[in-house]
């Protein structure tokens, strides 16, 4: 029975904590949007301030929305960081920025303490079902210690490399993603364009090299036009956005990354940006006016999901 | 035991033609580039044309590189239609045109024969263990009288919808493939800029949401820097034009399919055409003066593969 911390209990967040708190950990809190009496009821500890929780923890995991929220969490007055002391451990399971990891990762340092960062893949539902995809940066030798923990949380777990090597393959995952959707889209407007029965191309391609999960899951999306998430858009946006701001910093040429960018504002224009990212989809069906299930279920040219 | 024709014992189609002689069909051939003695020598009868191929055999297979030389097979004086009478029927297992397809269809139906397109995924090496996929077009009824040869040759079979249907699911699954390497290589390049090991990164992610069969063969081969083919890229340039020539006539929008196109001009300007289409990420690294697999076995730009 270890003393952990836990930040931020938010869709993902809270059934991850949930599985730390099951396997008979004492789990310390602080979360600004829910009550102690709330908190208590869920089983965790509940605590008046992210250092608060740090000086109880011995390992202190965060799950927030983005590299800002991360640097508040960490550094702020009364931030994670003032309750830090030699030997414990900060996991940031949050996706942020690789560049930003690095200093974050050195200023935890500065305090004795080691660093993980641990982003994840697999959506609420792999939260729920403590099978997420874990991509991890740091020293393997921490990697070591943390890696119980987070086999409580996921199913595939791998030390990419140094610190800030989680959320680079994190990066990478999240373009693969979008650029196949993307991909998965055109194809199959394609054929519904030429007249031919989308679900069937989806059936015929699973069998030979355009097999992907996207085509599965996301495909599937698109011929049904379910858009609920999933995973929204807007996050996958800022996920792009780190990919392309990365791509400046480091010199590099992303051309299909930064035209995905680009239909993602299209979407967000178009007041689609909670909707699952498979809405990408509808971004094209509405530059050629035709929708991908052409079968009479939806009107000939249906903006709304 | 059939009288069966085959025209086209190219790469693909030798092995593909091999299958039917020794499932003990009598194959009746008609190749330009090998010897009368050279085709008896691999258990073909070979024939003095194309004609000459129909009027023996009642079901023809046809397996060459465009819509062009399928337009010429079938239609030449001395071609396959020539040689037609009610009942045959014709099987284009090439990758071409769906929007041609139709109208040999139409052409070959007024000679009282049967069409069916069927081009295949899957490659030499799919060709060689009879494990190709084939996507179909066709009426329901002539599919099923073709199913048995089908399946002399391929897995996966899936009849897709009406004539051209099966030559609209090959487009669908080249613009999937061509994206899918082009998305590969956009994150496995920036991983690598960044600093972390691309092999480590395209293990951690075959665990989630952006594995493919693409990300596990190609994104190997642009981690080695191996780009023998597999399936050239002059091949794969050609369909993803019949994928542009396609989205023009049907007043349809495909940005990424157009921007791989771009890339795909940039390879063969750069004298890659001959080379696995996974040579796409060579074009980035040019782009962008680094090296996918910067580990000091290549030099850090080496424009040769």
């Amino acid at each position: 029975m270890a003393e952990l911390g836990f930040i931020g209990l938010g869709i993902m967040g809270a059934p991850m904590a949930g599985h730390l708190r099951a396997a008979g950990h004492r789990v310390h809190v602080w979360a600004r949007r829910k009550s102690a009496a709330e908190l208590e009821a869920a089983g965790f500890l509940p605590c008046s301030s992210a250092r608060s929780v740090a000086e109880r923890a011995d390992c202190i995991v965060l799950m927030v929305s983005n590299t800002p929220d991360v640097e508040s969490v960490l550094f702020a007055t009364d931030g994670v960081a003032a309750g830090l002391s030699a030997g414990k451990l900060v996991i940031d399971m949050s996706s942020i920025s690789p560049l930003a990891t690095r200093q974050f990762a050195e200023r935890i340092a500065a305090r004795g303490a080691d660093y993980l960062d641990a982003p994840v893949s697999g959506g609420e539902a792999g939260a729920k079902a403590a099978t997420l995809t874990i991509m991890v940066g740091g020293k393997p030798e921490v990697f070591e210690r943390a890696r119980p923990l987070l086999a409580l949380m996921g199913k595939t777990i791998t030390l990419v490399g140094d610190v800030g090597a989680g959320q680079t393959a994190k990066v990478a995952n999240q373009i693969i993603v979008g650029l196949t959707i993307e991909a998965v889209a055109e194809a199959l407007l394609f054929a519904s364009k030429a007249g031919v029965d989308p679900s069937r191309v989806r059936t015929a391609l699973l069998g030979g090299y355009a097999a992907s999960r996207i085509l599965e899951v996301h495909g599937q999306r698109m011929i049904s036009g379910d858009f609920a998430p999933g995973f929204r858009l807007e996050l996958h946006q800022k996920d792009i956005n780190l990919a392309l701001e990365g791509a400046r910093a480091l010199r590099l040429s992303l051309p299909h990354t930064a035209s995905c960018a680009q239909l993602m504002n299209a979407a967000t224009a178009l007041g689609w940006s909670g909707f699952d990212s498979s809405i990408l989809a509808q971004v094209l069906e509405t530059l050629s006016k035709h929708h991908i299930s052409g079968d009479g279920t939806r009107a000939a040219h249906d903006p709304t999901p």
